[in-house]
């Protein structure tokens, strides 16, 4: 399984992963699931990943080629993010596709995607890819997209993540909802991965590695849970009458 | 959808279930799912469902009728809250099977269900009780069973309930876990009903049923969402150097 999160705000971008890999439970391994790619200075893009380890490492590698190949499709040449997002879909569902008549067996090829990031001239955006290569973005009412196991830390997205949240704000949220959704399912792990995109600077190389004992995340898991059983202890109890 | 729980303490059992059924997004409907029966004085026993509202309907009419029917094998007759575990589910899984010919459609007949209570001369315990009618109990360390849309709920149950946790405190916790999951799944929802039994009474007649507008209901669920948004306003903030 997987966690990961982008938050669309008016200031930026805050991307979030988690590292933890398993095919099977007793096949557990560490892999980063963020990818930036060298495109131009007018262009900075970066794409989160869930679902089957080798669909989505394919669709990286290939992201990767049609670039250095300069192939006439490629993320350095596409106008914009939405036809990126379109491309990436496109490589997506036809990886996936090859493995439709295994299917039966049980066996899931299918992943989903994340890509983020700004094209010179236009805003910066984040649109889910599905499988099947169709894709959404975000609103005002629904700044942030999530893709693995989304359910254990969706609800503290939904009380604190506003279009106008800082990127700082939006940063420590999203290591709540890591945490939260760590603390729930096993299957999701450090490191996490945290990048921080602010608007009109081309530029992903704020990007933030936490391991398990990373002072910051034991420090923010402490500090959450002790408020946490504060408020609970101040809840209005029910009375039985 | 469905959501409920049964939280098992030392002091009783804590019982809690929303009424929303629905088939399809456009046939929405309010049913209760939480069942007791006339049992005698020395045996206090509560069902609460998830799944397809027909099998679980069939499963509280039968275990009436049994009764009524002084079947050799009702729900007063059975000596062990296990047994009786094991007769729900025999009838369950029974149910699901006769519509194994129909699955392939996309028609699904499970349903899943929580059997809780008391027999006079054992302790009180709850059984979750899977479509396949095997079942598994709590445990010290996970004193809760929950049905249903189960992962927004879970975090809450996980950080404040514990085998001594006092049923007033249990109840309003599991009120957090069910409003939580209600702002985030719609198909959860009002009325919701709670049923607290302590221990050896022999009286599941303490229930209560918040439709939604309920001042306490109301009142809570203000409480939790100012005292977390305080909570959140304190964290050690990401630093982004």
């Amino acid at each position: 399984m997987t966690y990961c999160v982008a938050i669309s705000l008016d200031d930026g971008l805050v991307l979030t992963s988690d590292s933890r890999t398993n095919a099977g439970i007793d096949q557990v391994s560490t892999y980063s699931k963020m990818f930036t790619f060298e495109t131009d200075p007018n262009r900075s893009l970066v794409l989160l990943s869930a679902g089957n380890l080798a669909t989505t490492q394919y669709v990286a590698e290939q992201l990767k080629r049609d670039i250095r190949e300069t192939q006439p499709r490629n993320l350095n040449t596409l106008s914009y993010l939405s036809d990126a997002a379109d491309y990436v879909g496109e490589i997506l569902s036809s990886r996936i596709r090859r493995h439709a008549d295994n299917e039966a067996s049980g066996f899931a090829p299918e992943a989903t995607l994340i890509l983020a990031g700004q094209i010179h001239g236009n805003p910066h955006q984040a649109f889910l890819i599905y499988p099947q290569g169709n894709h959404i973005t975000t609103s005002q009412e629904t700044p942030y997209l999530q893709i693995g196991e989304s359910k254990y830390g969706k609800p503290v997205l939904d009380r604190f993540i506003r279009p106008h949240t800082s990127l700082a704000d939006a940063a420590t949220c999203a290591l709540i909802s890591m945490d939260s959704t760590m603390q729930s399912n096993v299957s999701v792990g450090p490191p996490i991965e945290v990048l921080i995109y602010r608007k009109d600077t081309f530029d992903v190389s704020k990007r933030y590695r936490f391991h398990a004992e990373h002072p910051y995340l034991i420090e923010l898991r402490k500090a959450w849970g002790e408020r946490l059983r504060q408020a609970f202890c101040e809840m209005p109890r029910f009375n039985e009458q």
